[in-house]
C-alpha cells in the first residue's frame, strides 16, 4: 500500500495551530446555572452512570482508601437540530486528559475518566488515533494471528498497566458527547464524590464549549435554510458551571482547571482572574506552542511553579504530565491536610 | 473494571435517529462551483495526494487492469474560525463507505478510500469505534503479549484480507477532514481518473455538509459573543458540486449517489429528481430505519432495483452491502459496455 503518512505532517495541525483563548463575557449575561437543569432534560442513563460511580466511590472508600480523581477529557458537542446530524464540536483529541489519567494511575488514585467518546483513552491512547490501522500491529505466523514482533515489547508494558489498573477496579470510563451529558454527569459525579470529602480531587481538561443551542430552540428536523439559501444558527453562552462545583456540588473537594492562552504575557494574569472568579485551588497555566514542554501551576496566593522539561527529558520523549501529576498530588495532599485541621 | 457498555444502548443512538433528509433549496442561490475554487485555497498536502493518486491509477490501469472505484465515506466539517477549535460536523461513522469498501476489494477492484480522518475503515472497522478498548483484545501469556483466544479466529479472518489488499497494493487511504479539503479532494481525485475513462466508478456515501462558513467570512481568531453573549453563525449554502462532477471532471466515469430519507413514500421521487437534476447514472435510495435491511437502486429509466436482506441473512448477519456491491458492478459493467460501444 502506497504511504499515506507523509503528507500528515503538512495538513492543517489542529494540535499547535489552535487558539482557546477565552474572551471575557459580561457576567450578567450568563444563563443561570440552576435555571439550565430546569430547561433541559438529563440523559437518559444517566441511573445507570450513577449507580457505577457510586459503587466505584463506595468501594475506593471503603475498601482501598485511594484518593478518587475525576479527569474530564475531550471536547463536547453541540447539536444544532433533534434527531439528526449536524452538531458543533471543539477540538480536542483528549491526549492531556488520558496521559494524566495514566499518571494518576501510577500514583495510587482511583479514576474517573469522562471523555468523549472515541477520544483518546488511558493505555489504548498509544495505539489509537495513529495513522496505523489496528491491523498493521499485527502478523500473520503458522496460521495464527500475532502481535508484530517490532511492537510487541512496548505493548507488552501497556498491556501490563493496563490489566493492573482493570485488577484493582481502579480505572471507571464514563463517555460524553454533547455538553449537556457532559454537564449533567460532572454534576452528577460531583455530587456522589462528596462521599470521598476532601479526597476527591477534580481535574478538568475537557474543552467544554461556550456556547449551546438551548432545548427550546432546538428544531426537530433538519434546520431548514433561509430564503436567502443562508443558514443562520444562533447560540447562547454555556453558564460558568466551575462557579457551582466550587460552592455547591463539591464545596470538600481540592478543583483544578487549565487556562490555555496563545500570548505569554497574559496567562499569569488570566490563571489568577479565574481563580479569583471560581475560588477554586489551582490553575494550570500553558501556551499552545509550548505546552507539552511546559506549564505552570499558579494557586491562589499568585504563586507560580513552573514545570519544564528539560533538553535530556525532551529527548528522552519524558511526557510532562509525569511530572504534572506528583506536583499536583502535593498540592492536593496539602489541601487535605488543611482541610482536616480545620475540621477537627 | 466495571461494566460501562450497558448504557449505550439507551444512549441518543445517532445510527439510528438520524434525519438527513436533504430540502430542495432555490438553485438560484446555489453559489457558482467554480467560483469556490477562486475564492478558497486548496489544502497544502494536496500535491502529495495527487501524486499517490496519479501512481495508484497508472498502476491499475497499467499492470493489473482492474477497475477503479473511488468511495467517500464519512461526515465533513466546517471550520467556525480559523487557528481554532470550534467547527460544525456532519455526524457519520462511516459504516456505509467502509464496508461497501471491502466488497468493492473483494469483488477485484482497486479502491481509493476518501474519507473523514479517524472514521471507520475497511477491515480495521470490525476492530474500532466499539466501547472495547484496543488492549482489550490482547492477553498475556508466557510474558509475551498475545490476542486473546476468543477473537483469534475472527481476527485472522479480517487479517488475511486486509494483507492481501496491501500485497495487492489495491486500497489507498486517502483522509479529509474540513468541506474544502473534501471538495477540492475530490475533484484532484476525478481528473485523475479520467485515465481510467470508464472503469472508473465514483460511490459518494460520503456526508457532505449543506453549508459552509466561506474563507472570506471566517475570522483568524476565536468568534467573539454579542454584546447580548449570544453566538450567531451565519452560513453559506456548499455549491452542488455533483453537477461539475458530472459534466466536467469525471464525463466518462459512472456515478453513485446516494439519498437518505426517512418518508418512504417520497424517497423514489427524490431519487428520480436527483437524477434528473444532475444526470449521473445510480441512485442508491435509503430509509433511516431500514437502511441495514434494505436498499433500492434507481436509475435514470426510473427502473426500481430493490435489494432487501431475507430474514434467514438477518439472522446469519449478512452485511446487505455484500448484495449492493455486486448490482452496483453490475451496473458498472453495463456503463462500460455502452461507452465502449459509443465510443467504437
Amino acid at each position: 500500500m502506497p504511504n499515506t503518512k507523509n503528507y500528515h505532517t503538512s495538513q492543517p495541525d489542529y494540535e499547535t495551530a489552535i487558539d482557546r483563548n477565552v474572551p471575557d463575557f459580561p457576567v450578567a449575561e450568563v444563563l443561570d446555572e440552576d435555571k439550565y437543569f430546569q430547561n433541559h432534560e438529563p440523559p437518559s442513563y444517566l441511573p445507570e452512570i450513577e449507580a457505577q460511580i457510586d459503587k466505584f466511590v463506595d468501594f475506593h472508600c471503603q475498601q482501598t482508601q485511594k484518593k478518587v480523581v475525576l479527569v474530564t477529557s475531550g471536547g463536547t458537542t453541540v447539536p444544532l437540530e433533534n434527531n439528526t446530524v449536524r452538531f458543533i464540536d471543539n477540538f480536542s483529541a483528549g491526549t492531556r486528559g488520558a496521559t494524566s489519567a495514566e499518571y494518576f494511575l501510577e500514583n495510587g488514585y482511583a479514576v474517573i475518566f469522562l471523555h468523549r467518546e472515541f477520544s483518546l483513552l488511558p493505555y489504548s491512547r498509544h495505539y489509537s488515533h495513529t495513522t496505523n490501522c489496528f491491523l498493521d500491529y499485527m502478523v500473520e505466523k503458522d496460521n495464527k494471528v500475532e502481535i508484530n514482533p517490532e511492537f510487541a515489547d512496548s505493548m507488552l508494558v501497556v498491556l501490563r498497566k493496563y490489566m493492573a489498573a482493570q485488577k484493582a477496579n481502579s480505572l471507571l470510563l464514563v463517555p460524553f458527547t454533547t455538553v449537556n451529558q457532559y454537564l449533567y454527569t460532572l454534576r452528577l459525579a460531583s455530587q456522589l464524590l462528596q462521599k470521598a470529602q476532601s479526597d476527591a480531587l477534580f481535574y478538568l481538561a475537557a474543552a467544554v464549549s461556550d456556547f449551546f443551542l438551548p432545548s427550546s430552540r432546538m428544531p426537530n428536523h433538519k434546520i431548514q435554510a433561509q430564503p436567502s439559501g443562508k443558514l443562520v444558527v444562533d447560540l447562547e453562552q454555556v453558564p460558568k458551571f466551575l462557579r457551582r462545583l466550587v460552592d455547591s456540588w463539591a464545596p470538600q473537594a481540592m478543583i483544578v482547571s487549565f487556562k490555555l492562552e496563545t500570548d505569554s504575557s497574559i496567562l499569569i494574569k488570566k490563571s489568577v482572574q479565574a481563580l479569583n472568579r471560581y475560588h477554586h485551588q489551582l490553575v494550570i497555566g500553558n501556551l499552545l506552542q509550548t505546552r507539552k514542554n511546559e506549564v505552570v501551576l499558579v494557586t491562589p496566593d499568585e504563586a507560580q511553579n513552573w514545570i519544564r522539561l528539560d533538553d535530556t527529558q525532551k529527548h528522552q520523549n519524558v511526557e510532562i504530565e509525569s511530572l504534572i501529576i506528583p506536583a499536583v498530588i502535593q498540592e492536593h495532599e496539602n489541601w487535605v491536610k488543611n482541610w482536616t485541621a480545620k475540621n477537627k
